[in-house]
């Protein structure tokens, strides 16, 4: 692999230009880089479905406290069944059901969920020019909130692995990801990633937190280098998914803590999935060596939200 | 339509035998009517997405009190967009985010959501079996809580428009869905519900909502009467979704308030979409008059949770 | 009762200045009113107790939605004693508990809660001309939180009946509470508020909820009308205590909707509890005839927070 | 001070007879130990206010994750200050608030709360011996709910201060208070705790968190050994509240983990406050050297919960 070139943070800073899709879809788009995937592209996506077999890539989720954990989620039982399992249950009469309150700040670095478009600004704006303040509090996201995906993304898939081209279990807090090495596992894997495509970055990190721990927040966590930034806009990427965050932490910039996001998101209209997982999914494409599937995301329809929890899944 | 026979509340219970798929997958099942979504049916369902067009089938959570609503969805903010349009916004540092928390109690009349094969009880017992006292205050659910679909559900989908036989514009509460009404639909429509299809079923009650107004939980619903289930059983139905609750209110019988919950759940292992919308759906289905298409559901990996709130897609 | 003189909108608006208190304490006061409760005032309260009778003054808590609900406060079981009554519930071990999470949106019309001074603003302004600014989305409340009450308020109450005055049950929506009522109740009880007390008001809106069902949000409800302010800022009132909201609703006026609370809490640095209940008080103080007693309010210690759910006390 | 006797864990057991409070006040009794708080007791314990001091005595509530803390409490804003800073605010209207949710699991270690008599049960019984399953999850206390302390507390209250009798800064994990230490405290102070009394026990171990960081769950906590039960009970006292949990953990037992709690409540029905602070009142009864004073309890009014978090407050 040849020897990446790091941008300095002023020529990071011009990707907000040189890399922006403000306009290009229209001054009221929404939707940013899922514009690329079209209905051909998701007949395609559906036309890779052979053996039939589906795989979630989500972690689950755990209401415990954890070094890398804000608030954990939240899971109360509202009705449960040991309670019809009391001696004079039958005394209450015959409706005998369970239900539970979820409650979650999903935004965080262990629940696998999709960034709406108006989740990161840049000097007070957002995707497409709008103004930040259009994400209030009283009402949430007046525009590019998490409803603009009602209707779910469905795409082809492509899951490169990271940490195979490295020779390691797993990237460690600080492994930022080059260009380099993702077209060393285009190559490895004999894939291309085209115009459209989700692409799923293994990087190890979650198979690291279920065998040697949690990291905390303040040490960082792998993930994409702003390095990599015109390449997935040179390659048309829709959606990223990675088994991280999207962005090597620390950055190694100063003012662009999280570039990926920052120039992703705000510039690009980039559409980015954390801390998902691919060890369920691994194997399989090991075992049938096939790196592409259809890939189907179907967020909550919560308006004005500025993302959601999902289970993002890739059909084979 | 020939005149339904309503069965008495002797021979509904009789269902509960007659009807049951107990130890037919197995003593360890947990999976139910999803058994008959076998791989062949995913690779078939995908086959059918032609026009590549995707719909969302979930209603908008909306966080506000309301007839048919306990606990409104919370939505809270964490970080708004407002915040970076201060005036002095800038001495804060260039990173810009917006976030926020979510929280339901997503077995309501108004979320669209999946019953996990835990959620109902009959006489302490659960589906295949199992001691309702599985399902635990502290740690949730113990066995078949909707972790068992962290892989998600591929399978076809059925859309039968029970509002057009009948004639109305929407059912109203008490109005119950006989195998009559099922059959005409299928006949005008020109398809056949079969083994493995995931039913979908309009009744048209979002509708009336959003036209009419919230009907208050006391007054009922429309939905599937009793009378239905053999003939859901000897479809083959692995999931029914339907745009009211699945089971009409009042279901006319005194010990089995939600028959359909009750024999279906815990009896067949039959899975349970409540509150789903198909307005949508519905002018494209009459448009490209197409009536089955993949339908695809992705549950939140919440391991120990009755079910889970879900954006079903109908991909056409 | 002479007939009250009702001030313009533009008299009103004036308070603002000629009621305000900032500076009054030092431009680093935060306590607003509550400075004109001092050791002696609080020794004084002290010494009213002679019954050895403590009565609390807060409304249930309901987990139950109505018309003047948005969000009903949340409370869930983490650990049953039903779970210790399972047959084999010995198996479990010896430790046997229960516990519970509880959550509000405490500023309702049904909470018996405190407003901290950072609650309301003015012009961008809150009480002593701090910038609103300082009420952070992701940080809460730099200055003026509830936690200037962390070590709690002692003072004289005195409960004023408005309804016997007015020979009502209960005074309903929209009638307004003027200084010709407070000098009426004032005088047939036998009392004078005077400098540091708290002023409980009686107007009876939750004997009415409980008897004639609750009452839209968009209706109104009784309250204290704008032209009692100034009778508020001579007599020196520290804190008022109402059985609904302070302010009567509608107000009157275009602008001041809430007039009590926007120049009470902003110009003057007024306590205001809402959503009190002095139905369990008043018979003991009816019987005693005494209408004086200590008034203890502990709020939360919840840095940050714009108020705190409370039970005030009467002690006689 | 002499070796305290360490009863063996039979002898302990023993106490639920021997120390049991069942039948005392009566079969309906939900009251336990504050039956102890008359009329006359509150009258003398208001007497006792001489400075018009009054001193918090509950820690800081923090949004924030620890080695001690298992949900930390929740708390969004709803409104803020800054939305009325922005430069169009003007445009919104001359209403101005702001907001919030507040949330927690308050039996805690790190939040000051008051259990109650129904938080814990003892081979499925609960004080006075109601069964446990009377705490229910779907309607919560059904019996001795938090609700029987509507009217709050107000007693004499008496600050042992343990950590000067030992010469330390702070008790650690595992260090247990014996009689020997009540009564050195009492001899040094010159106080002797009478009946119907608040025990305020000051271990130091708020201080050690704030100075020397959490410490986790797992490692334990300093508190009154099981050897101090027959003295609780000899003496009447009616709540005690620690700086610590009530519990030295570990406790030396292997069946009564927690044997304050469990013999304490379930068969004294004594009332324990855990996770109080005393550091902001040590300073005041050292300067005054006072050690008694008016020590007032206001629970949340929220029926059905077992205990509340609350800001005790002690009135000198």
């Amino acid at each position: 692999m040849a020897t990446p070139v790091i941008p300095s943070e002023v020529e990071v800073l011009e990707y907000f230009s040189s890399l922006s899709n403000w306009g290009r879809w229209g001054e009221d788009d929404q939707l940013g880089t899922l514009n690329l995937v079209t209905a051909e592209k998701r007949a395609q996506a559906a036309a890779l479905v052979r053996q039939g077999l589906t795989i979630g890539c989500a972690r689950p989720l755990v209401s415990a406290a954890a070094a890398d954990v804000v608030i954990p989620p939240l899971h109360f039982m509202m009705e449960s069944g040991e309670s019809h399992c009391l001696p004079h249950a039958h005394e209450r009469g015959p409706r005998q059901m369970s239900a539970d309150f979820i409650g979650m700040g999903f935004h965080g670095l262990t629940i696998t969920h999709i960034d709406a478009l108006c989740h990161i600004f840049w000097e007070g704006k957002m995707y497409n020019g709008r103004s930040a303040d259009l994400v209030t509090i009283s009402r949430g996201a007046l525009t590019e909130g998490i409803e603009v995906l009602k209707d779910g993304v469905v795409t082809r898939g492509v899951l490169l692995d990271i940490t195979k081209v490295r020779g390691v279990e797993w990237l460690e807090a600080g492994d930022g990801v080059f260009p380099e090495d993702l077209e060393a596992a285009e190559k490895a894997q004999g894939v291309r990633v085209e115009e459209g495509d989700a692409l799923c970055l293994r990087l190890g990190w979650f198979k690291r937190r279920e065998q040697a721990g949690a990291v905390s927040r303040e040490i960082g966590r792998p993930g994409l280098h702003a390095a990599s930034l015109p390449w997935l806009h040179e390659r048309g990427v829709s959606v990223i998914a990675a088994d991280a965050s999207q962005d090597v932490n620390p950055s190694g910039y100063s003012q662009l803590d999280i570039p990926i996001h920052q120039v992703g998101i705000v510039a690009m209209g980039l559409w980015l999935i954390d801390a998902a997982q691919f060890d369920d999914l691994l194997p399989h494409c090991e075992r049938l060596n096939r790196w592409t599937f259809m890939f189907v995301l179907a967020p909550l329809h919560f308006p004005g939200v500025t993302g959601s929890p999902i289970t993002p899944l890739a059909v084979l």
